[in-house]
């Protein structure tokens, strides 16, 4: 069939054209076919169809596939296409039929490339979650994770990286981590996601004190020339199926076990790690409820790096509470500096980043076996750890004479008081982070939280235990109300809702 | 946040907005979240993100969204909204959670209204297909299927019904049940669907007769008029959230089976049905591939009948030949109208006819136990069946006199020849179809095929088995090709396929 070509000035994320339903009834497709375009170039396209977007004779094109075409004026001959494969492959995963790794490779080329509609990539999103996956199959989905996106080849080794389960408030540990790693003359180029459903990422973190987005070979450069990056990983091409997942994963508010293996395990992969340290915080709020739960995921996180060649080693860690006392992205800069600086600051925050910064010392041999926290201890206290960040900071573009008392957070401040005597006993964590959203975090840098009093700690009524950061009026406002109606920190003997009785109500 | 409103003319068969990226992460929201728009009216949409479609500060606004404002030129407050309950619904059943009638009531009423993403509805779609649903869920679907559409109340009953679960070519037989039925008192308001798959359904076939669009409020008019109708379900607003989930799972090429269920009594339902008649085609290429399948699918539709106060009967049928010789709209319509005109006409057409119109005439009343298909061939040979189709037809503003001779088929037509002698054995039914597809069946009317040789008869090399019939030249080039690549109709004792060796071909 001839159609002249209309020309939709709007991305929709998958590589879709719109006909007459005149047109469409004539060449015997429906809404969800493909159809193959044949002009300069020859592509396939998924069906939509319309009574009064485009007149018969007239085929509506998205900028997916606009982009592909140069030609405009001249009519393209349009013919029905074959179903595409990889949707036979998500009909097979449908029924929990086996499926092999060329099947795999072709479905994730094809999210990659968007040729998936979102009724597509759903079904594969739901029943991968549903029916799970076989450790092949997260084995082939972790490659051609890898395969479908840029790799980083260091000609030194060992590549050293680490990862951290999310869900913990205040996480900053990378921050620590990576340049006492790199002080000790290993490669730690460590790319991080920025803050979905968080008060900030690593990503959001570092940007604070240098840009964060750089191609693949930036980041080589930049972890060859000063052994470590903080970058953000979206900017790199690594792995670039994760992002197409969680788009889907995200308004479902679920995210499958075994692609969640598949993602982390494949950014590892990408860029040649040698040694991974897994943290894998286990508490409310956080991904991993129980031990039992975490020692699964160890297993298998152990299990697929083997497959890959990587050497993985799993921390399970303490998440019931937040790391440090400070949550949002430049107050958690200030907190990480702070340490580097002058060790001053929180003993959970200097303790897991030295814990978990000593097991990757040991992988890479910079330490004797259970001497690795030891080392991590003396690279922050000798001062070799700033020194490293700040060449970090420099090779990534920022000012590496930043101290901690100059980083700027929110103006607009409001303090949250103990409503009675008592003891700190629970935290939650997901209000803490609803908190510093509210108030602006991780977009305005200087929003979040300050935890002034952790659990075990005393306070007496009226003490300060919390305190909010905005850089907006209203956004301080928001956070505030929020906090005042969720009390996310918890004091024994404390009152949490008071039921009204019905006399007087008749 | 305050945003100027931008109008992308596009329906996307969802309520969608497009924020500036700069825009959603000051306002804290991710694509697939919800926001809800406050102008002249209040209403949610769903979030998606762009970097260059939309400068900051503009929202842009497809076409389901645009139609709900009046004054374009004033910014909205656009506020982040909850995520919807639906949502929540959908992953519950993600989780094969219970869940309550309401929860189910709602999410087909988003369904309809269109306020759920592609990716929801098909994470829904998924989960059902793999999970099932208890018998509750499915009677909650089916009455929530039921209530967000039209439904038909007649004064008098009772009202017939007949379905047939799909996959035979040539099922043409409500177009002799309904005038049979319709003419022993009865009254049949036969609402069906028009080909997606197939060669053609009901509403394509009686669309050759008279228009088959009409609202419900039409169609009871028109059956309380001459007793019967034949009209196309999708122009009736009946049961509309069926459209809406095939829409998903026609791509995903499923159709789970709860739901399927739940559509097809849903139609029923609306329009009051007291008794209704199931046919079961079994077959290769059918959707009821065994007996057994068949007796389980009987035994949940009578199941379902029945929690909705519907007496269900269902006849298990044979599927693996077409129905009568002749596959395609008018091709159809003609072998029917010959039936009803002079009972001349194929034995597997009349018998299956008078059998399932037979059923429903004791199921009404009209016929004593066992008496029914008596009556049905009576009203066949006296002309009162011809006599009620053109009382139809005529009502629904067709010609009534139109003869089965007046009925055009394509004019450009190929016979497709037995390359042996021998016995017909099998009929590859998908093929058929789509060979009449390929032809231009259900668009061009006149496409389709005939049938010369069915199942056992005998043929002598040469003889004509199949003729194909096109509107279009290069439409029936196309069929044929097929045709003669894919035999459609094999003979006993024919080679079906020839595999050259491989000697000389070094």
């Amino acid at each position: 069939m001839q159609l002249k070509l209309e020309h939709f000035n709007i991305k929709i994320g998958q590589h879709k054209v719109l006909f007459n339903i005149a047109d469409a009834k004539e060449l015997g497709v429906n809404p969800g076919d493909r159809v193959r375009i044949r002009g300069h170039q020859s592509l396939s396209a998924i069906v939509d169809t319309t009574d009064d977007m485009v007149p018969p004779g007239t085929l509506g094109v998205f900028s997916e596939v606009y982009e592909h075409f140069e030609d405009w004026d001249k009519p393209v001959e349009v013919v029905p296409a074959f179903r595409s494969k990889s949707a036979g492959v998500i009909r097979k995963m449908l029924d929990k039929k086996p499926v092999v790794q060329e099947e795999i490779k072709m479905l994730v080329s094809d999210i990659v490339d968007e040729n998936l509609s979102d009724v597509e990539l759903s079904a594969f999103i739901t029943a991968s979650y549903i029916h799970g996956m076989t450790d092949d199959e997260v084995e082939w989905l972790t490659k051609a994770m890898i395969e479908t996106g840029d790799t980083i080849e260091f000609d030194t080794h060992p590549i050293m990286d680490k990862h951290s389960i999310g869900g913990v408030p205040g996480n900053k540990i990378s921050l620590l981590i990576v340049p006492i790693v790199a002080a000790n003359g290993l490669l730690i180029p460590k790319t991080s996601s920025r803050a979905i459903t968080g008060a900030g990422g690593t990503a959001d973190l570092m940007e604070v004190l240098s840009p964060v987005e750089f191609s693949s070979q930036e980041v080589k450069e930049i972890t060859e020339k000063v052994g470590g990056a903080l970058v953000w990983g979206g900017a790199t091409n690594i792995a670039p199926a994760d992002d197409k997942l969680i788009r889907v994963e995200y308004p479902l508010s679920i995210d499958p076990y075994y692609q969640m293996l598949a993602s982390i395990m494949a950014k590892k992969g990408a860029i040649g790690a040698d040694n991974v340290v897994m943290d894998i915080p286990i508490g409310p709020g956080t991904k991993v409820h129980t031990i039992q739960e975490g020692q699964k995921l160890s297993r298998d996180l152990i299990n697929l790096g083997h497959r890959l060649g990587m050497n993985v080693e799993c921390a399970i860690t303490y998440g019931a509470s937040p790391i440090g006392r400070r949550v949002g992205p430049s107050l958690e800069v200030k907190e990480a500096m702070k340490v580097l600086e002058s060790m001053e600051g929180p003993n959970s925050l200097i303790e897991k980043s030295a814990a978990l910064a000593g097991i990757l010392l040991e992988m890479g041999g910079a330490a004797p076996r259970d001497h690795g926290k030891e080392l991590a201890l003396e690279t922050l206290r000798s001062g070799k750890a700033l020194q490293k960040m700040k060449e970090i900071i420099e090779a990534q573009g920022g000012d590496p004479n930043i101290k901690s008392d100059d980083i700027q957070v929110g103006q607009y401040t409001a303090d949250i008081y103990a409503s009675t005597d008592g003891y700190v006993m629970e935290f939650d964590n997901k209000w803490l982070i609803e908190i510093a959203r509210l108030a602006g975090a991780p977009n305005d840098k200087g929003a979040g939280v300050a935890i002034h009093k952790k659990r075990g700690e005393q306070v007496k009524k009226g003490d300060p235990i919390l305190t909010i950061y905005a850089e907006k009026e209203f956004k301080l406002d928001n956070a505030l109300t929020t906090a005042q109606r969720t009390n996310p920190i918890i004091v024994e003997g404390m009152l949490l809702r008071r039921i009204p009785g019905t006399y007087g109500l008749q």
